[in-house]
């Protein structure tokens, strides 16, 4: 099930001598591990504690752990706790927006002032929007089938991802995220209990919830409600895809508008990336998965289902998101061929190996964080009063992130907090362009 | 259906001279209305602006309006927005505990760090309370059906007094609220759709839910979740009242141990009320009401149905929360007693005329003020890891609310920190004592 690398970070105590350091990444290189972070901890007389950060399978340490203390000078201390330490206590808070004081201000904004505000929003509904929070507010909901890659793990254990959203959400577009978990795993049900605390929330974000279910919720939701719903897995990722996709094409000489597209996996991800390029005008695409429900919603959003030899043949610019890594060897690589091995940790084929094959430009997904997404998404359809995400806006997002990717980057950092003015701004635009905002009125009072 | 008067700010320009600001003050006062704050916002060379405060009824505006106008020293201005200001935005917003400000924060926080976090829980979810924020996390959870004294005016309309009861919780005791409106109003319903979204909450306060479905959620959700449940109508409201109760007697030198006791209305706060006077051990409660689904809940719990006259003749103390101005008449006072009449904004008698009338001691429900109460007895069952609300908890937020009054108050000043600390405190206290915590573990990693 668990399909995901997740870091360990190591303490380990060094002699402070020539050559010790290098003698413990020396070892960590020989197990086949890459050094992600580092850090001197604390530094004595003749001893320095590093803080070594590494991705590996959770079962790997024992022999680490055994070579380490082999060494003449080194000792492995054991885990730091600074992941853990760093979600002690929650990621988010709620803050109230006033310092309530004085007893004149507990009157204005509780009983018995509250009741007036009360009484405009009966008499005007859209006043919410105005005079509460709801309309920077996005419910963040899942029921935990499909949380990062380890799979169905239930809602409370993927909380820890809601809130790293909800922070995200907080700090980089200034919206407030609110985790709602369930352990309801029937779609219709779900989408009905979403559909029943919907009037709380400003739009809803669906996260981590396994395919095929995640299409009947956010087909049903977005029939049903009047505020824009995501599912972040499909669309937030598909959006980032999108803009990876089309910078590595033109990095490769390729117009994405004129080229052939071949899908590798289709998914909640592969699904989403091809409703985008569809949209956007990709002349031709084809796609492949083992699973013929997938294929049959990838020909019904129109595009059309292929075997993995005949995408891999036929096509310019291939994009994978399978979760099997290897899956593309180099001999299906068609020389010129633009390759997105998308799959994190482990991508379907290494860009080394694709570019030695012959492949024009090829890259995997590391840098291909929904993170660049959904704060921009969120806070443009709402600060422009969507009432639903059309593909253009998602599309404007694409093309927004793509714009300010810096040279021979795919997509930009993620916490330039640039970024996300830019998209929201562009999905606001879009979302007016596209009829998809309600009609304004006038001030309230 | 609007049985609540609401504050109306009138904007009101007076000449710079003597006796201007007492004529304008006179005609309110000729109109029955009591100033409740006064403001002087801008000072001119020869006329001043003045922000005056006042409760009425919503029709009321026109005459007043008129006889201001009238007078040759004066001009309405029209009405303040500072309330609806004051709401702008919404009064609460969620933040990030973390300034995600480097790109290691960021895979520490989210992926892939978080994957660990997520392990964590799903092998020991009571870890989800040390490593989420989800055991500082309140629901606030109402279908709208009986908002302050306004009635059933929708959950979205309600949507400005769940935020104020949210940003009272963040400022006053440290809790994050999270509104949840539901138009459902069936009572199963209601509390079959907040026990599917439960996991996302550390505790789930009620809010403004008629009764008497309020009863029934209430009841099932106890019955069904391991997480304190609490109608804050009925218990937060007579936790406050309690402590009144006790303070009034105090004053006219009653013990409410040794007190006949008679309650006039049966309703939520009524109902609340008289389950901790009996668990208290009030020797003997009368309680009238007109509704006999009402009265058979009274008898349930343990009180004496009578009628009004009973009650009025027969009891030491009386606390009466009908909603019903006027109710008791002075004639049905009896010499000595005390009467508490809490009905907001008006009394079911006036103190003066309760006093007048021989009763010892009287008081209305103007101080009577939940904000008190439900702030100290979340984080208290929070903090101590409660599973429920035992009347035990409640009682003692009554004991220590009652303790922290000043001389002739009845209960202390709602803003006052120290206040919810102490019932903070003593709620957790109390929960360890009665057995409503969960057992305590070791520290995790």
């Amino acid at each position: 099930m668990l399909r995901m690398k997740i870091p360990e970070i190591l303490l380990v105590e060094s002699e402070r001598q020539p050559g010790s350091l290098a003698s413990i990444l020396t070892v960590i290189g020989e197990e086949g591990l890459v050094v992600e972070h580092l850090a001197a901890l604390r530094r004595g007389q003749d001893k320095t504690t590093w803080e070594i950060t590494l991705e590996m399978d959770a079962d790997f340490g024992g022999r680490l752990a055994e070579r380490i203390n082999a060494l003449p000078t080194a000792r492995l201390l054991g885990r730091s706790d600074r992941v853990f330490n760093r979600h002690r206590g929650g990621k988010i808070r709620s803050v109230s927006t006033l310092d309530i004081g004085s007893l004149q201000i507990l009157r204005d904004v509780y009983t018995p002032g509250v009741a007036r505000v009360c009484l405009a929003i009966r008499e005007r509904p859209e006043l919410a929007r105005e005079y509460t929070a709801v309309g920077r507010t996005v419910a963040i909901v899942t029921n935990g089938t499909a949380v990062l890659g380890l799979g169905d793990i239930g809602a409370l254990a993927g909380l820890p991802v809601m809130e790293g959203k909800a922070a995200l959400m907080a700090d980089l577009a200034g919206l407030s995220g609110v985790p709602i978990l369930t352990d309801e795993k029937d779609p219709a049900r779900l989408a009905e209990l979403v559909a029943s605390i919907a009037p709380s929330f400003g739009a809803i974000q669906l996260e981590d919830i396994a395919a095929p279910a995640c299409f009947e919720v956010e087909d049903t939701l977005r029939a049903r409600l009047e505020i824009p719903v995501l599912h972040d897995d499909q669309h937030g990722t598909a959006v980032v895809a999108l803009a990876a996709v089309r910078n590595a094409g033109r990095q490769a000489g390729q117009r994405l508008s004129q080229s052939k597209v071949g899908q590798v996996g289709l998914g909640a991800a592969g699904i989403g990336i091809a409703r985008l390029l569809l949209s956007r005008g990709t002349p031709r695409l084809l796609g492949a998965d083992l699973d013929a429900g997938a294929l049959e919603r990838f020909r019904v959003v129109g595009g059309e289902p292929a075997d993995l030899a005949r995408v891999m043949a036929e096509s310019d610019i291939v994009i994978a998101t399978t979760g099997v890594p290897g899956l593309i060897r180099p001999d299906m690589v068609r020389p010129g061929q633009v390759i997105l091995a998308l799959s994190n940790p482990d991508p379907e084929i290494e860009p080394e190996a694709a570019l030695a094959a012959g492949a024009a430009f090829a890259a995997d997904g590391k840098s291909i964080n929904n993170v660049l997404g959904f704060p921009g998404l969120f806070r443009g359809a709402l600060e422009a009063g969507a009432t639903r995400f059309t593909d253009e806006m998602l599309v404007a997002a694409a093309e927004t992130i793509a714009d300010l990717a810096a040279d021979k980057e795919l997509v930009p950092d993620p916490l330039n907090r640039g970024v996300h003015d830019a998209v929201s701004r562009a999905v606001g635009e879009a979302a007016a362009a596209s009829g998809a905002c309600r009609p304004r009125r006038g001030e309230a009072q």
